[in-house]
């Protein structure tokens, strides 16, 4: 009898243990998950009243994308109302808080991924858009385009009633003074006909004036993830460069049998590693967890030289948000409401 | 005796098996693949001498790329080389030949990607840049970025010695027609308001006015593998639409790891699907062959709606070339020199 009853006893183990662990019901489920930048962002540079100011703003960004998704709401919409909060906020590098170009201009990137239906919209270059993220959308549903550019983009957006803004609207001291500071690093360095990629070998190109995008990934009650990105680019960006967060693929990614996943950081590399579809086709093809394939990635990318971070949040609500950069604001909401914010490194 | 020779004659044949497969003795090996667009090509509505015109600059175009290999010249040049015939040639949606946007304008896209390195280069509506193929590979080498649009990728490229045409150098009677054509189409469907999506459905949007893209793929005798691709985008475009050409991943990708894809079609389910990267993913976490991989993600193009072409070339020299149109301007050329030029199904 002792026989039988020991493999039956193991069975049974076997089989709690996997119910244990398909529930893992020591892990947290997330809804929806944010970045507002990575880069060097350390302690003993911020002040005080300065981080209250970024947590506060990263919290309301998580409240209103949550209070959405709690209501039943759908993922695209909760991500594009969240990027709206910090889109409208001057502390991060989009949209109210965009960096200036090496012309003195605004040049906001965007893009925006629904994982239950592949589809996606993105603008790029757009200087008189209050919301890119929401233009981003408009290009999605009300164009049979993807990707739209510049000042046909802004003519777009206007058609289909998207806010437009006067130019001006995004002019922040801050920024100012870092195009004032990286212009005259310029005239110091070797000119314009320069290799930039020795430069930035050599230090003369600031690595840090790439990041401050902001982005969100969400799921919603429906299971659906959706994913989105916007950028104001890099600090005396020239020759009408666009960087990853308009990129499907590598900024922005969302699929609903894997991940969503959002990028910020030095986008060269990001574009170059296909980062956001990367880390789902590891999901997909190699059956790796969020943690593990964004880790993968992320490897990539630094070993490549390139530096930054990203979000990326399952189906099952399992969620990574990895950085090799000094800091990278952050935030995470789980299915309870329970809000982590964050700056540095853990 | 006996029973130490079967076991000693199994391993014998399995190793003899093995060996015969990886060389694969009676499957030839490509060095370089070329496609000059899909799209709605069919035997009826062409004349012997167009046909015979296209057959031939398809020829010269892979007659270029073979003899920079066979002298153990670079993939990369290769690519660059051979898009250049084809981007000279008034036939193809590229550089001489390119289609006009719906303000009479030709804005051409590029990219080119090289798979020793991941370096990557792309131009987006540029308007006067003889060769886009060139100016992208100036971006991947002669600048910190990956993709430069509009106005600044002009400036960049004459900035690095890039040859600059008038614009009016990309005046063909044929594509001034179609644009006419197009805009004829416009003015008795329901106006710029119009969702293009709905549009594209009821079939007031010509699909084909998105097809004839160009692009090559390479294999040099070091093992190095490289893509290129340039497009004079869609006929009547509008609104600064970037199609799936100049996005790395979606149109165009490269990795000495797996294999080279250049795309041509309907860009916009090229980009949601980032097919040259998907391609990429199943060879390398999959282990499918080139010819499973590009028929696995050729069909997720067509199950979403979307249709074109694409052509893979891995590192051992296996090559694909799917399409779902009617035809596909496509040719290849084995490490022997033997040159295949195709246009309609098989």
């Amino acid at each position: 009898m002792k026989k039988m009853i020991t493999p039956f006893i193991t069975l049974l183990l076997c089989t709690l243990g996997l119910i244990a662990r398909q529930q893992e019901p020591n892990r947290k489920q997330y809804t929806l998950v944010i970045h507002g930048g990575a880069g060097t962002i350390v302690k003993t540079a911020m002040t005080s009243a300065k981080e209250a100011a970024y947590e506060e703003v990263l919290t309301k960004a998580l409240q209103t994308g949550y209070h959405i998704l709690q209501e039943g709401g759908a993922a695209l919409d909760a991500v594009e109302a969240t990027i709206h909060v910090l889109e409208d906020s001057p502390l991060f590098n989009a949209a109210k808080g965009a960096v200036f170009t090496n012309n003195g201009r605004n040049e906001l990137d965007a893009s925006i991924m629904d994982g239950r239906t592949l589809n996606a919209g993105a603008v790029a270059g757009v200087t008189n858009i209050r919301n890119p993220i929401t233009a981003a959308r408009a290009v999605m549903e009300k164009s049979e385009h993807v990707m739209l550019s510049g000042k046909g983009a802004e003519n777009f957006a206007q058609q289909v009633g998207v806010t437009l803004v006067d130019p001006s609207y995004f002019y922040t001291q801050d920024r100012w003074d870092a195009l004032q500071r990286a212009l005259k690093k310029d005239s110091t360095a070797a000119g314009e006909n320069v290799d930039n990629r020795q430069a930035a070998k050599a230090g003369t190109v600031n690595r840090d004036d790439k990041f401050g995008t902001v982005g969100c990934v969400a799921l919603d009650q429906q299971g659906n993830l959706a994913a989105g990105t916007s950028t104001g680019g890099m600090t005396n960006k020239k020759f009408g460069r666009i960087g990853d967060s308009p990129v499907i693929g590598a900024g922005t990614y969302a699929n609903n049998e894997s991940v969503a996943v959002s990028c910020t950081g030095w986008g060269e590399f990001y574009i170059r590693h296909v980062v956001a579809h990367d880390i789902a086709a590891l999901m997909s093809y190699k059956q790796l967890s969020v943690e593990e394939a964004a880790a993968a990635v992320m490897a990539k990318v630094a070993n490549a030289g390139g530096d930054g971070g990203l979000i990326a949040l399952d189906k099952a609500g399992n969620m990574a948000m990895p950085f090799n950069t000094e800091g990278m604001y952050r935030g995470a909401v789980d299915r309870h409401g329970n809000i982590e914010v964050k700056i540095y490194k853990d």
